[in-house]
């Protein structure tokens, strides 16, 4: 048998430092992570792991990302028909994701880079919050024309005071998270965009 | 004259030590800040820094807790008897501070640490937040009595769905940050808790 090729080894290294990455985000905590480990791990040098990342939460986003298109694909929000309903299943499961350390670990160690990282901000909101944003700006239009939001209604205002809260309660550890506080925030969300 | 005495030389070290802090966040930012750099600007051993501070982030935190100390007193908000024009004005404020580098990047480098520690979480909320908050629910309350929200209003959650979608893009950059966003986002507030 031939020797394995440039190209397809350099992939497997590629595809390799980005698992050991979530490994390790999930193990040691991103406080902890380092390039060395990464390279230990996965079982290449640092100087590979620089050629093709400037930074630490460059690495940590790509390993990121790989996940969010693996389970992306077509994204549609549950649509019962009621606004109130699917908003208050969507910012529960969302509660009961940020409660899970396996799910929110890794999006904490990418937001402390994005804090502190214009260029990684940018990537972040065009390839991985766009599309998700896109599916829900698309059930609130929905329920606009359902004549369940005011027709003038700014939704991207919208979005940002009902989820604005939720992300910084989590992130800054501001004050509680669960199932009332998600319900409380969309009955307010939804008074402050009624239908005139 | 007789030597400086221990505590009064360790005291010096200390304000050394955190307006060193507060001039390199200032100077370099908070991702190239170190415990070796504010040790060499205020002339002090690496070991007399972590004698005094666990991290890196309980230094900086020491650091903006005198400032906030020095300017805090008794916070009182503007009053005009018009409660959409005092929040306006507060929003407004809120948004050119977030603009201004020498305000933002020392706040930014303290939530980067509250983010990844709990515990500083807390001292953060307990010792530098909760005096402003008690000071902007004195506010809201004083608009409740004046028939001006709802008497029912949570005025918790109210502050939330006010503050949170500005700090999250100023944080995290996910939007623009100007006079008519903070506008827009105290009418939608107000809508949410108007009286009946």
């Amino acid at each position: 048998m031939a020797p394995e090729s440039g190209p397809r080894r350099s992939e497997r290294s590629r595809q390799a430092i980005l698992a050991a990455t979530r490994e390790l985000i999930a193990e040691v905590g991103y406080g902890k992570l380092s390039i060395e480990g990464i390279a230990a791990r996965a079982g290449v040098g640092k100087q590979t792991i620089y050629r093709w990342w400037p930074s630490k939460g460059a690495v940590v986003f790509d390993s990121l990302l790989a996940l969010s298109q693996d389970s992306a694909g077509d994204i549609e929000l549950p649509d019962t028909g009621d606004i109130r309903t699917d908003l208050k299943s969507l910012l529960r499961a969302t509660v009961e994701e940020f409660a899970d350390d396996d799910f929110q670990a890794p999006i904490r160690a990418l937001h402390t880079e994005i804090m502190n990282d214009p260029q990684l901000a940018t990537a972040y909101r065009e390839q991985m919050d766009a599309p998700v944003r896109a599916a829900k700006l698309r059930r609130l239009r929905s329920a606009q024309q359902a004549g369940q939001l005011a027709g003038d209604a700014d939704l991207d205002l919208l979005l940002d005071m009902l989820y604005a809260p939720l992300t910084q309660r989590w992130l800054l550890r501001s004050g509680g998270l669960d199932a009332t506080f998600a319900d409380a925030l969309v009955d307010a969300t939804l008074r402050a965009f009624a239908p005139a």
